[in-house]
């Protein structure tokens, strides 16, 4: 198909077709003559997952950069994939967090939290500090924490997490699609599915409280 | 203090102070000559808190001055105050979605899986559309779900709010800020804990599936 077709399929106009082109976000198409070249199913289905990456998981353009290099390289082994797609589809923000002195003290909470909730997870996994910088940002802007929320967040995640993994399929490239992309476009799915338990929440206590 | 003592304190460089000055962002302070102005501990929270909503929520600046709003408002209906709170707190990308004629299905999924659950929301919500285009994204882009899996989703983001909602404490103010503050920068530490849980769920699942 001609790149106008390519566009009318994916709704993605012609000029950001021919950025993600130049930008190797899409592989080139089969060039007709000089100035023309044709496409395949396989650009529409890039073309639509770097939108989604784009649109819906909110990623930059060097996360969506990272995620399909991973597409591309697929690790041989599930545990160094899994690392590599968590660090390519990096939520906005989350990996630049600055280290400072302080930063020791939230690593050794964090890896506490591990031991007590019996997680195995690499101890090296660069998941480990972010997450104590993110712990970190929300005390220090004054974020309550009670004694148990902590792990019951870490609660939360596992169920969400548990929920995650029976979707993988069991073909390597199905399940590198699932992981890439379901991690990424999940979390937005999960922030407005937690607003709206919220006000679930809050309504049912308020209706407890009034009682 | 001077500009220089709270650029010290807060450890946010002075221009970037001299930005969220002029942006508004931050409370103008005394006046003490032509140049100069005196700046005290309200100085030193706001700043924090611009701080921790860009860095570690990765709110743009739209969204920051639209939280930093609800903050000034205090709407006096708590159901009313948690809804501007969720619309200012965004997720980055998440608001823009584009509707078309499938969208009317996925509402109605939506609809139907919050029947389903029993929870009480404002049918009005723009989170209900939001959470649609989300997972047409999702749906778009083949992220896989199983029959059970929008449902488990929904009752670890349930989860979640439970303990969300057990740290907002009594007084007005205080709520205020624990709902704007940690409703926006608990959504990257949940992220990050539902990795740390998949590399968790994967090592558990992997050796349960070789013995």
């Amino acid at each position: 198909m001609k790149i106008s077709e390519l566009a009318r399929r994916t709704d993605v106009p012609v000029p950001t077709l021919k950025f993600y082109l130049r930008d190797g976000l899409l592989h080139p198409g089969q060039p007709l003559n000089r100035t023309q070249a044709s496409y395949d199913e396989s650009h529409v289905e890039r073309t639509r997952l770097v939108r989604a990456l784009t649109e819906s998981a909110g990623l930059d353009l060097s996360a969506v950069r990272a995620v399909l290099a991973v597409l591309e390289q697929r690790p041989a082994d599930w545990t160094e994939f899994l690392g590599e797609v968590q660090l390519a589809s990096n939520p906005p923000g989350a990996s630049d967090q600055r280290t400072d002195d302080t930063t020791d003290t939230w690593i050794q909470q964090v890896q506490e939290l591990l031991a007590e909730l019996g997680w195995q997870v690499d101890p090296h996994s660069p998941l480990i500090p972010r997450l104590a910088a993110q712990l970190r940002a929300a005390d220090g802007s004054g974020v309550r924490r009670l004694p148990d929320t902590l792990s019951q967040w870490a609660e939360a995640a596992r169920l969400a997490a548990r929920a995650d993994l029976a979707t993988v399929p069991n073909d390597p490239v199905g399940a590198l699609r699932q992981v890439v992309v379901g991690t990424a476009l999940i979390d937005p799915v999960l922030a407005t599915l937690r607003r709206l338990a919220q006000q679930h929440e809050a309504v049912t206590s308020l209706g407890a409280a009034s009682t």
